[in-house]
């Protein structure tokens, strides 16, 4: 990787985030050289004494909170926050006001005294991170990135909130929305992926920071709501994040007693704060989240002093607050408030200001985010040329994670192997990438959800990240797949370098979909390896062998489904999984023992679909056979005895339909020739969604049933994904 | 429904079972006659005074637990059953092996002591239910109902465990072996099944029991390891089960420390006697459960002493329990001992027995369950009698519950609709059907994961099923989609009238999909209803539409898809969603209003697919257009067009896939001639799959990527879901 300067790499940095997201021109990259500063003294930043002060205090991370800003000016700004919500609802005819109303006051205190954080370089690396779990209340964030200074939302952004191209979706999006860290709004994601962050933030503090130079060092705040504890999603990551012991996880429980249905007496009733305790976090309890910022303050200061335990914050509030006849009432979670509640609500506050407009003194207050945002990353940058200058090496590794740069080469790591390889398994294949690739690839970690020696996940060089050694690489998840996927979504969308990795069993994909679809979406590009991918497993019988989970990713958007036949297709697959990182990749993986075949290569996978046998002239075969993975073997095989009998046989493997989809049409012709409609699918799955590669004259072989429990022998022969059906099901159509 | 007498229903009821399972021959009818008593008396029914003592202490629901039992035969009983798990899965060479060793102490007092079943009639109504969650340690399970005198497990079945068309697969399963009520081995699904089971009991209870006449009285036990206790589903679960306060629950966590990726430790330290507290679980911890038989005996006795809390009984044992050099580690989980080890604890725990080998006086001892089993049953169903004479109209409800059959003419009270009957979004036309079927289906039930006033799905006519009103059929399930299904699947295969539906935004199916998988696979007609089924749900954007869903479902087997276009359809859906007892279904429905269109029937939807208007002759229209849900009213429009510029054109539903498949040859080509191959579908979803039906030449309209946040309308404009691209798509072809 090139050298580059601190300053470099901070401005490469902002420039490849915006690129990434597609959000151009609109974030300007900050003057540092003006602000650059090599020593820790105070510097007076702004015309604000006190904030500048205050600045000082948190960039050297003390722990005295500041609260002399003037508490009606603070009642101005949380009002300002929830005028924002209600009139950007209000706009739009839809929406949800009740949370951002509730949580102003939380959230204000978060953004406006607390979190570190450059408006106009969201992707600042040592950013606090902040994910509002409950997504719903999207505006509370839009209003405070507003006030913040991010130039992701303008006012003519809050005014088109939930409009066609706006940069104010109905739930917050890392993709369309710099400064949302997340994609949330599935109840439950956020706080999962706040854990991922807050791990990926120890994990990066235990490997790289040295006594005195603390170049990794931020918190993890989020908020959450009753739906996000009722999920078992965010039951088993707060399990986990106890048992790692992430001290600078911050979580605000909204303990606002309504959900959508109602009073949550009707389906909530359970002990939170005792099986937070339970969990192995430090629990406080703020009683008056409406009003009561100096209970807040104290709270978030006895959470920073809590260090082994994540901290989570019950902070009771009213939703809807304000409101004086909607608030405390699920009417007021997720629609607008109506006109005359508007009104209503804009006396009982005391609020003469017209829709969208901040008064001048809350703008004011707010203004010095820019300068101090600034100076909080020119003082990192500062640091951390002094931490390269030290530690040369480590500096490298950590700037490859900072900028998603691999170092040169890397692909060069992976295996490859001829026919005369001993045959293998590809889940024991992909353990030789997954090795190969962590030598080379600093932000490359994962694990399995209580499976690693069936999945073959184990990395040998490393260790357990464990809450005495975060500085390892092997995850270990537990029995929580959905927990698993959803706590790398956080890792991956934590820096662009950090690769993570996460298994399973293929047919358990059904527990984490959620959390797969999101980082779909939110273009986060976790590996997910899924062995044991078709009835091939034998005797565990149905409940365990996949059948139309393949076809299940192949119909979900941005999301690569390999299902790989051999060593080569298994190392091709993770090269573009690696490669690719704003798309998420699926490998479906053989329990099985598989040979290598002749033809199949690294680089062919990369078209998703090429022949890897024929024996025809003219791009006019007599019957093109197609596989995937452990049965891209049958193929050949019948192909072979096709040939016997003098027919010309063209054998396809078709790896990856998606990469298939994106190539030229005169590639496509090379591969499935319109003349030719004899053409024979076998995969040991759904056949749903064949019939686009076969064509309406082909046929497919496949399984449209569910499995059973025998021996994988037995089974492939009594569901017939054989030779002989291969080659009966040939002849049928030549 | 037909008068019967309680015996008649009690063989009705076996004969059903077994032709639903396609199990014949092999399970008897006992004689009931000479058993029949309707009296509470003591009666010797066996020539052994204490065990036909406790039989009728247990009748009575007395808390007195006989240990009598010589505790060596006790010790050698469950001996017994660690060997039959060690020498099957060493005949098998594969399977589970550890726990079931660690278990056997528990489970043995559970079958031999606790339980009241029948073994020659598993399907008797008012039995005992058990679920072994940890469903991996089947053979635990195999062996007791081998004991206990169940004929589905014969020593053969044994002998065969893990083997192609054997009724001993790898995991439990409730549709290949009669005496397992659910299927389980996927983590955490059997403890929410029992949460389910205990539910329809309460429910029922609460329903039909009266003064002096208890009907319906048993208890759930479940059985869950350290990988139930993970997964989030099992959290969400036990939440509700605490909330509900189902006190005839008793789970059994088999605490070992260990899982498949070594000791607890490395991934889960939670609390959990103390969660469980949280939850409003009552906690007892049996620190013996290797050899304490009466620490597990008291333990019972106290869980059945609480009787408004569920109980969990944490029971310390060692996984693997008496295998020397295996005990107490992973190697034991998941893999045969091999033969030297299993030769090793043969000596260890004093074994002189032959593999398979059952000794008499174990034989002997647990004989006597088929004489007690057929008297719990002749008991129950004199008081079935008694309560029938007292209670005709309760009566004749129980039994339509506790058959499966419907009342006569059920299906006369769904609702019609004209082209003149008010457009409506599908939710509410859905919501209509739900409150038509509750008032004539009696075992109809269900509820929403906190969405019930956008799903649309309050029975009008019936309160909140809670704590203190068991006898309402709304379930208020919270946001705890997963938890939700796998209860539901639960509820379902407790009776086979029991025809519960649940519901939330289609795109969280994700967050459901384990437990869906589990109705499809086992049987379970669970009615998923499903609303904002596209982007048509507008500006909550793209976490919250379903894209690729549909594609998902119509490759799952064993599932009905339905995307019903209007009030008819939608009636339609729920005929045959009721009519279809051991199919689950799934109905996608729209938020957003929709037109009754000329055309549609409740009739034409039983075909999957239909023609909805054509004014083409001799079955050769110039094209075929193809719509579902809110697109079919696309479709027509689109045909207005073309048939104004002299086309001729056909409109089909096609509404469930899965129908349309099942449909004759002829049939489909009435609808889809072989010779027209211009052919254009519309659904505002992915296109994966339509190749199938528009064929090669064809063309699919629909989204392949995610949507985006805006008004419907835009959306359906920006992403070409219009008349206009159909009518385009159609000239193209013609």
């Amino acid at each position: 990787m090139a050298s580059s300067s601190s300053l470099t790499l901070s401005q490469a940095l902002l420039t490849r985030a915006i690129s990434i997201n597609g959000y151009e021109n609109s974030v300007s990259i900050p003057a540092f050289s003006g602000l650059k500063s090599t020593t820790t003294a105070p510097r007076i930043i702004t015309n604000r004494s006190s904030y500048s002060l205050r600045h000082v205090i948190r960039a050297s991370v003390a722990e005295t909170i500041d609260t002399t800003t003037d508490s009606s000016l603070v009642d101005k700004s949380v009002n300002t926050i929830r005028f924002l919500a209600i009139d950007a609802v209000e706009k739009a005819k839809s929406g949800h006001p009740g949370l951002p109303m509730g949580c102003a006051p939380m959230s204000h205190i978060l953004y406006d005294e607390i979190m570190r954080y450059n408006p106009k370089n969201p992707y600042w690396f040592n950013r606090d991170r902040f994910v509002l779990s409950a997504g719903h209340g999207c505006m509370l964030q839009y209003a405070l990135l507003h006030l913040a200074g991010y130039d992701s939302v303008r006012e003519e952004d809050l005014m088109s909130f939930r409009q066609w191209g706006s940069k104010t979706p109905g739930h917050p999006e890392n993709f369309e929305t710099p400064g949302v860290e997340v994609t949330t709004g599935p109840l439950g994601q956020g706080i999962a992926n706040a854990v991922g962050l807050a791990l990926a933030e120890k994990h990066l503090a235990a490997r790289f920071n040295k006594p005195g130079n603390e170049i990794v060092d931020h918190y993890t705040y989020s908020i959450l709501g009753d739906g996000c504890q009722m999920e078992g999603l965010s039951h088993e990551v707060c399990s986990l994040a106890g048992h790692w012991g992430l001290g600078k996880l911050i979580a605000f429980y909204d303990d606002n007693h309504i959900s959508i249905d109602g009073d949550t007496e009707i389906a909530f009733t359970e002990n939170v704060d005792k099986r937070f305790e339970a969990l192995g976090w430090h629990v406080i309890w703020v009683k008056n989240g409406n009003t009561g910022y100096d209970e807040i303050r104290a709270a978030i200061r006895e959470a920073k002093a809590v260090t082994d335990k994540p901290t989570l914050i019950k902070v009771t509030t009213t939703i809807g607050y304000g409101s004086p006849n909607k608030a405390n009432s699920y009417s007021v979670h997720g629609a607008a408030l109506g006109e005359k509640e508007v009104e209503a609500t804009r006396s009982n506050l005391g609020w003469p200001y017209a829709p969208f407009q901040v008064p001048e003194d809350v703008k004011s207050h707010w203004s010095r985010h820019t300068p101090e945002g600034a100076a909080h990353e020119a003082d990192w940058n500062a640091k951390f040329t002094a931490y390269e200058k030290m530690y040369p090496e480590e500096a490298a590794e950590l700037k490859s994670i900072i900028s998603g740069e691999l170092p040169a080469g890397w692909e060069k790591a992976l295996p490859t192997y001829t026919p005369e390889s001993p045959g293998d398994a590809t889940r024991n294949l992909s353990q030789q990438c997954l090795n190969a690739l962590a030598k080379v690839v600093p932000g490359f970690l994962g694990g399995s959800a209580d499976l690693a020696s069936s999945n073959m996940t184990l990395l040998k060089s490393f260790g357990d990240f464990q809450k005495a050694t975060p500085e390892e690489r092997n995850l270990r998840f537990g029995v929580r797949e959905h927990g698993m996927g959803a706590i790398c979504n956080g890792i991956a969308l934590h820096s662009p370098g950090f690769i993570p990795y996460c298994a399973t069993f293929f047919v358990f994909t059904d527990y984490m979909r959620a959390a797969m679809r999101i980082s779909a979406l939110s273009e986060a590009g976790v590996i997910y390896v899924m062995t044991h991918d078709s009835i091939g497993l034998g005797e565990d019988g149905p409940t365990h062998q996949p059948v139309e989970h393949i076809s299940s990713f192949r119909a979900m958007p941005n999301i690569m489904m390999f299902r790989p036949a051999d060593g080569n297709e298994t190392a091709g697959a993770y090269k573009i999984a690696v490669t690719k990182r704003n798309t998420p990749s699926v490998l479906a993986l053989s329990r099985q023992k598989l040979p290598h075949l002749p033809g199949t290569s690294i680089e062919n996978v990369e078209k998703g679909g090429y022949t890897i046998s024929d024996n025809s002239t003219g791009n006019k075969p007599d019957v093109i056979l197609i596989g995937t993975g452990s049965e891209l073997e049958i193929a050949a095989q019948a192909a072979e005895v096709l040939r016997k009998e003098g027919k010309t046989v063209r054998v396809v493997s078709f790896v990856c339909w998606e990469l298939f989809d994106e190539q030229s049409d005169a590639y496509k012709e090379s591969v499935l020739p319109s003349d030719v409609s004899a053409r024979v699918s076998i995969e040991a799955g759904s056949t749903f969604g064949w019939g686009k590669i076969v064509g309406g004259k082909g046929k497919s072989i496949g399984i449209d049933s569910f499995g059973a429990s025998a021996p994988a022998g037995k089974l492939y022969k009594e569901f017939g994904i054989t030779i002989e059906a291969m080659v009966e099901a040939a002849k049928s159509l030549i």
